[in-house]
């Protein structure tokens, strides 16, 4: 057993030393003309100088929050001792993943354009393996950091029997909360600033001034360009990197609750969604060696080449979690192997379903470049439609995923399905379905993060005023970083939808510890006295009445709601608010600094910068805190069931937003793409001008809001089970 | 007892007859020269040849409803034999409601123009007390549908002892479901016609012909006039008439359960709700009579003189229900009383809230105005925003409530506040809650239903050609008709929340009344054998799981908030998609009917309302039949703790959203009236023009989707405990 478990370590140091190969193979390129050298260090600087200020900031939440839980750890004693540690380490790695991740971007981005001066294909592999870079780091920084803490657990862990493992494992959970609340700010603070940097040089630049994209006159156009590298890399990497372990862990836990009696197959519980990660990411190495394209190669061959890398691996982790769950000799392999499976498919039909409302090539976003036709209200308004409307497929489809993961877990035991036995088989199967989902992140992660470094690249060619064909072929690699960034999306939402279910059931188990804690050993379940130690989850639910008739649980419902809400509008509001700092900005220098639009005078691009900066960290403090806020409130006013009745509430109502928000910017940025390739009178068009509002409200939504939504979700969870101890200890009601 | 009774029909019929008066006296008034004569019989044809388009359609399914549920009591035993008649007069009363509002406003337009020729105070007189005869309308055949069904179920009912009333009041909840039908149809056709032909008058006449609102030259004018009475007065009326016999059904079903050995008590809190509702009636024709205002009043006097009326109303009905609940002998009156205020202390807080954020009086609206300098997109963005932040307060208002009405119903027995007995008193103390929120509708109702004839009346007097004053004097009207129409939905809100959470125990009762149906006498709860008879909620709680660790609740969960956004997108793609067609005509006629806009040919007013009425016949059907399908087949799928999450997951993500859609269009509505008074460069510059568009993306949002979702949310209750048989009897997990 243990020796299985040396392939988790190996796996993740295989995954950091191809991205090192891969990192090395792109600096090895030229960065192309001076110019273009130029252009790349500007951005270069203007993303380090944002993720120093950032990482300050961040570091004085985590130092505020680290001695927080130390005095409720050594102080009060209602607190793991080894959370403060686990929660540095989790912001920590989350926050080197997104470091290095926009390290190597900002490093691809002018390599890639002179590389696709040469031709498609080596644009594509520069750009695609320094994605693989980011993508193979998280995975491998993520399950290095689960090996480490299980090894020092596993040695200084003052626990025997099956009790060490449930130790062990939540405990572990614990560096999610670190690696949560490090992943929202990261997509909070630079979703704010890249969408603030987008659309004050679209309002000012594309609309007022007159002139195009990326053009080298317009004062926010590094910023923008920054913004790309800080939010969508940075943001995301840390995102991702938090979804990945906090799938793992919480399965993990679960494997180690759900088999608690069942001796050696608890450890192997354990360790098998760690195994399906590790043996994912080599899947994903061999995936991404397969994605090359031909010259002259469309739109749809270069999808065609990314899907089959991405599909391979999948097909290929889909038999080997038949292999891995036989050789683990867990009970119900093979049922357990088809909720892998579950989760695989789910994934690609939720994929499957963004690219569909979102891609131009189908009918839901012809349907809003049409509508541009009667102006920007008809746009917005039937943007907004198609978005709420493309929530039904995920939701149905997750809603499937959980149920058929859960039969195949408890073998389709449908007349037993809710005892406790099933209910910890059911709940660990739903987990492993949210592992088997996210186990080729490595490549999936690698088709995202090419996106933003395709369309910087774009975003060089056009500044260093390369040759026309040049930007045409980034042009079309950073179309297809669109659809695949909107799929990569899709599948964030999926997992943390699946994740923040076994969170849930991490939560009781928290619970439980909590009471032991307190000193409880017994609770009284109508008029049953049943020990803690031997409780159950239906027994958890039936103590604290964690039903739908219990007001605490409606209320915890309804402030959960709002919860998803009310961060939206927030993170909205900062980006209007930012922007609208930045439309001043370009305003002025384009009055005051003459020869900005002749090209005789060069604009004071570090101002914008700058502005961006500072309004991404002053806005993203307040949405951020409230996250971790609120569950602590609530958990202090209305107890455990108040606190599930939010963290549920919160994931319904969420989930769907995020879905809603991701597609309705991505079909709106893709409407307007669909009317500048010619279609109903092309670029500068009434109908093209409408679409250009659409995608300025499609810019928070996809890029700020929407993404944030599901580090929301996980957050409140992490919150919640990091604070269970003083919930139990301690409620009004 | 029985003599208190009388009270309840005494009630309605004098709700009836001031209704009768007040229209008989403004059908006494002149309706001005011969063109308003003719201006207000073109809007009366498009009015009523909508509404008996509408209910043709609406009967035919009304029809296969009925036979649908006679099939299901008579042919397979599963539902009660009352049901298809009580659906059906539900349905039929919910219609006349509307139907005579309709009536009235469409008479009292064009009286309400010709009265503001001599005085403002003339003009709001006869606007108001029409408005009251909606008011009064509703409240009226609402009790009296409700004394009837009474009556008639307590002379023929088959049951003896304390189930008599059980039997009595569930079965008469289910006259609910057919008075939510529709209200269903009645909001989302009318929301549908009235926000298509708004759109399309906007978009082409102002927008691009740039000829002003209601200008007689636009060919969609009738159908925007006609519109403002087929959505925003009959379909109003329909729903809230469903919404107030929601809350008295649903309090007096919980009464009747949660005081079921407790004697001639439960009678008495069967009544309760019912004779607050009668005091209400008479304490809102008071309120009525006291609302005048001065001749020159602004909007701030106009403003205080409704509110006093409203509020004095609201005054002495909190006082008013201490005496009912003292002289009815309910134990813990005191604290049943307090409930009541807590819901009207409730509907004030909310509409307070709503008046801050969609009145340009305030911070909110004016930021989205003041962002309207960078163009329609950052007013789309500040809107949503500030929308979706707009939810927090009316949450955190409907949470405290309900925990507070709940506390004092138990009085404040906080150390065993989820025993049954709590359970039941305090769920009885929050639909107590909301009846008090309703209470007074009868005058809160006037002051909604008043706008609309305010709005018309603006438009009559802008196509008759009246002098300037005229128009001046309406619009102060129909501005101040816009903020208490904002206020109306924070209250028709707020209600559906406390009624829906009443509902949730009404289902419980039906599944009870559902397994005695089908010879389930004891059911097996943890290893305790439990008479069917005597369960109570937590009993059926815990037997069916209903816990949030349950998959089939979570599913429900995820369900229920996907509805709440699939019903919105689906209406708003229908507004788009009708007012697309609109457009078209309007261009068309433009085009081709030469002189239109010289005023030399009469455009083809009827081809735009029939326009209208198709576009809204035809896309109503698809949204509310889902609304009707998807309970019935989660029931199939996930039984009865998968309804229960997706009513649930509905409420929370349904309020919520409903909430944002309200507050974001009722703001952006305003910011363009902000801008319209002289601010920012007024009528005409481009912050005027970015506004219009945000006015024109809220126009589904507060008209059509927005207040739909309230509905939608009763209506999935309603067909769930009608639905409830069949799901006990059947269900696949």
């Amino acid at each position: 057993m243990e020796t299985l478990f040396v392939m988790v370590p190996l796996a993740a140091v295989l995954a950091l030393a191809f991205a090192y190969v891969f990192y090395s193979q792109m600096r090895k390129e030229s960065e192309g003309t001076p110019t273009m050298q130029e252009i790349a260090e500007h951005v270069r600087k203007g993303a380090m100088a944002y993720l120093k200020q950032q990482y300050k900031v961040v570091a004085i939440v985590f130092v505020i929050l680290a001695l927080f839980f130390a005095v409720l750890a050594y102080g009060f004693h209602v607190q793991n001792s080894w959370v403060p540690f686990a929660f540095l380490t989790g912001g920590f790695f989350s926050g080197l993943a997104g470091f290095i991740g926009m390290k190597t971007a900002t490093a691809a981005s002018a390599r890639t354009a002179n590389a696709a001066r040469n031709s498609l294909n080596a644009g594509l592999k520069i750009a695609f393996r320094s994605g693989a870079v980011m993508g193979l780091t998280v995975v491998g920084l993520g399950l290095l950091d689960i090996s480490v803490w299980y090894l020092v657990l596993n040695a200084f862990v003052d626990a025997t029997g099956p009790q060490k493992l449930v130790v062990i494992t939540t405990t572990m959970l614990t560096f999610g909360m670190g690696a949560s609340t490090q992943a929202l700010f990261a997509r909070v603070g630079g979703g704010i600033y890249t969408k603030a940097a987008d659309v004050g040089a679209d309002l000012v630049g594309k609309v007022e001034a007159g002139i195009p994209e990326d053009d080298p006159r317009n004062p926010a156009t590094i910023a923008d360009n920054v913004g790309d590298n800080v939010g969508d890399v940075a943001g995301m990497g840390a995102d991702l990197y938090e979804s990945y372990c906090g799938s793992i862990l919480a399965t993990a836990a679960l494997g180690a609750s759900a088999f608690y009696n069942d001796g050696d197959v608890q450890a192997k519980a354990v360790f098998a969604p760690m195994l399906i990660a590790a043996v994912g990411i080599i899947l994903s190495i061999v995936g991404i060696y397969t994605v090359k394209t031909k010259e002259g190669a469309g739109m749809s061959q270069l999808l065609k080449s990314l899907g089959f890398g991405v599909n391979l691996s999948s097909a290929l982790i889909a038999a080997a979690s038949f292999g891995i769950l036989y050789l683990l000799e867990i009970p119900n392999w093979a049922g357990l192997s088809c909720s892998v499976i579950v989760g695989l498919v789910a994934g690609f039909i939720i994929g499957q379903s963004t690219e569909y409302y979102t891609s131009h090539s189908h009918k839901p976003t012809q349907t809003i470049a049409h509508s541009a036709e009667s102006g920007p209200a008809t746009v917005i308004i039937s943007g907004l439609g198609m978005g709420m409307i493309s929530t039904a497929v995920p939701v149905i489809t997750i809603a499937v995923a959980i149920i058929l993961a859960f039969l195949f877990a408890t073998g389709f035991d449908t007349a037993n399905l809710l005892t406790a036995h099933n209910l910890s088989l059911g709940l660990y199967g739903i987990g492993i379905a949210a592992v088997g989902m996210l186990s080729t992140l490595g490549i999936t992660l690698a088709t995202d993060a090419y996106g933003p470094i395709a369309d910087n690249a774009g975003g060089n060619a056009e500044m260093s005023r390369l040759e026309p064909h040049v930007r045409q072929r980034t042009d079309v690699l950073d179309a297809l970083g669109n659809t695949t960034a909107a799929t990569g999306k899709g599948f964030a939402i999926g997992s943390a939808a699946l994740t923040a279910l076994a969170l849930l059931a991490s939560y009781i188990e928290e619970v439980k510890i909590g009471l032991q804690h307190i000193g409880t050993t017994t609770i009284d379940i109508a008029g049953r006295t049943v020990d803690v130690a031997q409780a159950t989850i239906p027994d958890f639910m039936a103590y604290y009445q964690v039903d739908l008739m219990n007001p605490k649980v409606l209320i915890g419902v309804f402030v959960g709601s709002m919860m998803a809400f009310l961060f939206c509008g927030l993170t909205m509001n900062a980006v209007g608010r930012a922007a609208g700092k930045m439309v001043e900005e370009v305003r002025r220098q384009f009055r005051e600094i003459k020869g900005i639009l002749t090209g005789d005078a060069t604009p004071d691009y570090a101002r914008c910068v700058a502005i961006s900066t500072q309004g991404a960290q002053r806005e993203m403090l307040f949405p951020s805190l409230l996250a971790i806020i609120v569950p602590v409130l609530v958990g202090i006013f209305f107890g455990v069931s108040g606190v599930l009745g939010l963290l549920v509430g919160g994931l319904g109502a969420g989930f769907v937003l995020a879905v809603f928000m991701a597609n309705s910017g991505g079909a709106w940025d893709n409407a307007k793409k669909y009317i500048e390739e010619g279609n109903m009178g092309g670029k500068g068009s009434e109908a093209h001008k409408a679409t250009v509002v659409g995608d300025t409200v499609g810019d928070p939504f996809k890029d700020t809001s929407g993404p944030s939504l599901n580090i929301l979700i996980k957050l409140m969870s992490m919150v919640s089970i990091v604070m269970a101890g003083l919930t139990v200890a301690f409620s009004i009601l």
